[in-house]
C-alpha cells in the first residue's frame, strides 16, 4: 500500500486534474515501478473523452510507461530494485487460452487486463495507468528496458512501437518489400523507423506536404501527398503491404488499389465513427485483404525493445510536465506534435 | 466463319431475344466448340442489366460452357473433334505478366479477356458468350471435361465451381478446418459440396430456415439462421474461415465476430451497392481479415474439374430451354432455383 499521485479525468468533458489513490501491496510476482516517463497515446484521449463508450471514471490514462524498479515481490527473479522497467498496454491476461500460450496475450480469449480502465483482478476496482508516480505490475507483464536508449524517448515504444512492429513482422515486411505507411503521427513515425530498419522500400502517404522532409529523415524512401490523384495513381498495384496508422475516418478506397495481388492493408487506428464502406470489387479483383492488428504480445514487445536497442531506435518526442497534459491533448488533436508527447513524471512529485 | 445462333440483350431494360453473328475463323491455336449446355450465373443478370456500369450492347452472356469439339486449329494437340470441352469466365489474358506466368490469369495485370463483353483481340469487336450454339476459343483457355460427370450439371463448375474452389484451397481449408459458408445459392451450394469433400467441418449461414435440410444434404455439418442473434452468438470466435457467397448487400459485422484470431472472411459476391461499412474494431481485436477472391486460374480450374470427377461432384441444376431465359432471370432474383439454371442449347438449333 502507498499513496500514488496521478492525473485523472472525472468525466468526458472535464480536464484531467490531480488525483491520488492507494496502490495495492506487492504480491509475490509483483514489481513496483517508480514511473519516470509516460508517453501520451491518442487512445488516452479517446478514452478520457469516452469516444469508445466504455470509460469508467475517474480514469488515470497512460500505457507507455518506463521507470525504475523500487521493490519486487518474493517470487520475482528477473527484476531487482534499480533496474529500468517498462509497462505497455496490458498488465494481465488469462494465461491459459491458446492465444496466451502462444504469447499473443493481446488477443486473449478471456480478455486481457488493460493497463488502465480495466477491471483489476487484484483490487476488485479499476486499473490506473501511467499518468502517475508509481505502478505495481506482475513481472510477466513487465518489460526490460535496454540501457543504451534515451529513457524518455523509449516510453512510446511500449505502445506506438509495438503496435507498428507487430504487423510489420506478422506480414513479413523486410528486404525486397515495397510497402506504404499511411499517416505520419505517433504510430506512423515509428512505422517509418522500423520499416526502414527492416530494409523495406517505404512510401509515406500523408495529407500534409509539409511533412515530406521529416518523413525522409525518419526513413521514408518516397513521400506521396494522398490528395494528389495523379501521384496516387502512379502507385497502383505496386505495394506488398500498407500499414494504415490514421486515426481519423477516411476512405480505404484511396489505398486499396495501390496493393499488388494478395496484398494487405492493415489498420491499426480505430476511428470513432468507422471508415466509409470499402469497394468490394477492389478486393475481389486482386485477392486483396483488409486486416486489423492490435499492439503485440509481451514476448514480441521485448523482442521489439531489443531490436530498437540494437538499431538505436527511439521515438521523436516532446517532453512535457504533467501540468500541460490538457494543452497537449488539444495540440495532439491538431497533429501539432513531432511525434509523441511524453510526460516527465518528475513534475508530479 | 460461320453463323452462330445466340440470345442477346440489346439494352439494360429489354429481355434477351434471338440474335446471330458470324463467329471468327479458327487460328492455329483455336478450338471450335458446339455448345451443349451453358449455366446461368448471377453475373449474367448483373451484366445484362448493366448493374456494374460496363455493359456493351448487344451482349451475349454465358460463361459456364460445356460442349463438343467440332474442329481444331493446326497447332492444337490437346483437343480433337469429338472431345468434350469447357470454357469458363476467361478466353484470354496477356500471358506475359507475373500473374499469368503463375497460372493466375484471372488477376492478369493487363486485364484478362472475359468470355463475354470484353474487347475481342481477334475480331476487334466484343466477345460473345455461351448463350449460343458455338464458340471459338484458344486451346490454352479451353478445359478438358471429365467423361464420368453429367454434362449439363458440369457446366456450372466452370464459374460457380472454381469461384468457390479457389478461395477454399487458397485459405487452406481441409481436415480440421471449421468454416462457414454464407448463402445457399449457386455459389453456396458448390461451396458446401467442395468444403465437405475437403474434409472441413462446415456451417451454412442462411436467412431462410427452409434451406436447412437441403444444406445438410449438400454437405453442411450445421445450419444457422443468420437472423437469429442467439444462434449466431454461439459461433463467436469459432471459425477459421468464412466464404461469403451472398450477392446482395449485407452487414459483414454479423459474420466477422464468428472468426477466430487471424481468421479471414472472403467475399466472392459483388453487390451492386456495396456492403455497409464493417466495424474496424472487430478486425483489430482479433487480427481478422476481409478478403476478396475472383474465380480461379486455368490450371486450377482444370484441377477443380479433375477433383470433381474424382469425387463425383457436380452442380444441382434445373435444365431450361433458352426460350425461358428471361423467366429464369426473374426466378433467380427470387432465389427460386435449386441451385443453378442450365440452358440446353439444343433448344436453339
Amino acid at each position: 500500500m502507498g499513496i500514488t499521485l496521478a492525473y485523472a479525468a472525472h468525466s468526458a468533458t472535464t480536464p484531467l486534474k490531480p488525483f491520488s489513490y492507494n496502490r495495492r501491496s506487492l504480491d509475490p510476482n509483483d514489481v513496483l515501478i517508480a514511473i519516470r516517463y509516460c508517453g501520451v497515446c491518442h487512445s488516452d484521449l479517446h478514452m478520457v473523452r469516452n469516444e469508445w463508450g466504455q470509460t469508467i471514471y475517474p480514469i488515470v490514462p497512460g500505457h507507455e510507461i518506463v521507470g525504475e524498479v523500487l521493490e519486487v515481490g518474493s517470487a520475482v527473479r528477473t527484476f531487482k530494485p534499480g533496474d529500468m522497467a517498462g509497462v505497455g498496454c496490458m498488465v494481465d491476461s488469462c494465461r491459459a487460452c491458446p492465444e496466451c500460450k502462444e504469447g499473443l496475450e493481446q488477443y486473449c480469449q478471456n480478455g486481457m487486463t488493460l493497463t488502465y480502465n480495466s477491471p483489476d483482478k487484484h483490487t476488485g476496482g479499476v486499473t490506473y495507468g501511467g499518468y502517475s508516480t508509481h505502478i505495481v505490475v506482475d513481472q510477466n507483464f513487465t518489460l526490460r528496458i535496454p540501457p543504451n536508449l534515451d529513457l524518455a524517448a523509449t516510453a512510446p515504444l511500449l505502445c506506438a512501437g509495438i503496435t507498428t512492429y507487430s504487423p510489420l513482422r506478422h506480414w513479413g515486411v523486410g528486404k525486397g518489400s515495397h510497402i506504404g505507411i499511411v499517416g505520419l503521427g505517433g504510430l506512423g513515425h515509428m512505422a517509418l523507423k522500423l520499416a526502414h530498419a527492416f530494409g523495406a522500400h517505404t512510401t509515406l502517404f500523408t495529407t500534409s506536404i509539409g511533412k515530406a522532409e521529416d518523413a525522409r529523415r525518419l526513413g521514408a524512401d518516397a513521400v506521396v501527398v494522398s490528395k494528389n490523384a495523379e501521384e496516387m495513381k502512379a502507385y497502383d498495384n505496386s505495394l506488398d503491404f500498407i500499414l494504415d496508422t490514421a486515426g481519423a475516418s477516411h476512405s480505404l478506397d484511396h489505398y486499396l488499389p495501390l496493393l499488388k495481388r494478395d496484398g494487405s492493408l492493415c489498420l491499426i487506428g480505430l476511428p470513432e465513427h468507422g471508415h466509409p464502406s470499402p469497394n468490394i470489387g477492389t478486393l475481389i479483383f486482386k485477392r486483396r485483404q483488409i486486416a486489423g492488428s492490435l499492439i503485440g504480445g509481451i514476448r514480441e514487445t521485448q523482442e521489439m525493445l531489443d531490436f530498437c536497442a540494437a538499431h538505436n531506435i527511439v521515438s521523436d518526442i516532446e517532453l512535457i510536465p504533467i501540468q500541460k497534459i490538457n494543452e497537449a491533448y488539444e495540440r495532439m488533436l491538431k497533429s501539432d506534435v513531432r511525434y509523441r508527447f511524453v510526460i516527465d513524471l518528475g513534475s508530479l512529485q
